[in-house]
């Protein structure tokens, strides 16, 4: 963990007292005592430094001094088919870490319907998890969740209001065109849909494409989903850097 | 899966005969029978097709027609400071996946020394894990492994005969060029260091520099080592695509 991230109502006039698995990193993994400083933010807030004021037992107290600077949204959005249940709880974190403003999660046809009804869709397991990824990442900006779970009004209607102006990618292997080539100018928002294991069906490359999706493929290896999710991100943010 | 990979002792003058999980997947989920085809390859060598001449029960018989065409091996290769245990385990098919010719293991100040007495790192556990990443990239070529417990004397005298004029990349926070600009010339063979959750040490960083390695980073996020290594490896190769 390289950022100590508190919720806003732990924060009373600058200070704030922890105990549970932060207070034990820092006391256990970084070996804090009265004095030590450690990198702090607020979730979806500031970002800084705070100092350790007590140490009573496994509880922590701290006086932060936080800027006034909001970390921005990072600027890749995402619309992903929704993962198996087991691989989305691996990738909350992971997304968080590699910086997602929105993340729209979507039907498609090669995915199983029971995929919607579990637990890693629900904001009780899966906030946790993206705020394990802020933490890592030394960012504040708690990622959009959004649940679509119908495809075709979703990408007909939603989309602008959603995503604004932001380029639109749809990765596939379909496609052969380089999504490091497709996002030209830096620092311009993107927003890239990914399918499911199986792919985006003939209609679904169809329906993105009349919205103004461009195609991006990874090339000849098609890796699992899950590495196909961390490798796209990671290529777009490198090409908006 | 989206290639069948047979060992070369398993096809003797173009047939085969196989059961167990590989049948299994051909029966259940592409729902073969006599007169399909499907892609398929010999282990470290030549792509092609093989077509199902016989179901009984759940043994299937191929003839297989396989092209003299042998993959190249992919133009990455990886130095990678020995993860944590659970960790590799969950990266080997990922890595042959993305695709890797070698895989040199080495040892780094902030790693535990029983990571290297892992089964994680016995070919009988990472070899059918590398083959599943393949059989998913539709490659045959075997990453190449070397585990390297003494970093110094690996990175001082062995890397030319490893690695030959391959360029040289290491990967680090500390670092802030990017990692897609560093891969200046497409169709280069290219290794990068990538080194334990905590880092490389100054001493370790030093020692990759003054054996030609240039420093890279993803820059502010800092993704947990696990997805830091997976955006790398993306991003090289689609620099060199």
């Amino acid at each position: 963990v390289n950022l100590l991230l508190l919720e806003p109502h732990e924060v009373v006039e600058g200070a704030a007292t922890i105990d549970g698995p932060r207070a034990a990193h820092l006391l256990d993994v970084l070996g804090v005592r009265v004095g030590s400083q450690v990198r702090a933010g607020i979730v979806d807030g500031a970002i800084g430094t705070a100092r350790v004021e007590l140490v009573d037992g496994r509880t922590v107290g701290l006086r932060c001094g936080l800027s006034d600077r909001v970390p921005d949204r990072p600027r890749v959005d995402l619309v992903l088919a929704v993962p198996r249940p087991k691989a989305l709880k691996r990738l909350w974190a992971q997304l968080a870490a590699l910086g997602v403003g929105t993340i729209a999660i979507v039907n498609a046809s090669k995915v199983e319907r029971f995929y919607f009804d579990s637990h890693a869709l629900a904001p009780s397991v899966y906030r946790p998890l993206l705020i394990e990824g802020l933490a890592q990442a030394r960012d504040t900006r708690v990622p959009i969740v959004r649940i679509e779970r119908a495809l075709k009004p979703f990408v007909e209607d939603e989309l602008d209001v959603v995503f604004g102006d932001a380029r639109r990618l749809i990765a596939d292997s379909a496609y052969t065109r380089s999504p490091f080539d497709a996002v030209r100018a830096r620092k311009e928002r993107t927003v890239i849909a990914i399918g499911p294991e199986g792919g985006w069906t003939d209609f679904e490359r169809d329906l993105f494409e009349q919205n103004g999706f461009a195609g991006v493929g990874l090339g000849a290896r098609t890796p699992r989903s899950d590495t196909a999710i961390v490798a796209l991100l990671s290529i777009v943010h490198e090409a908006l850097r």
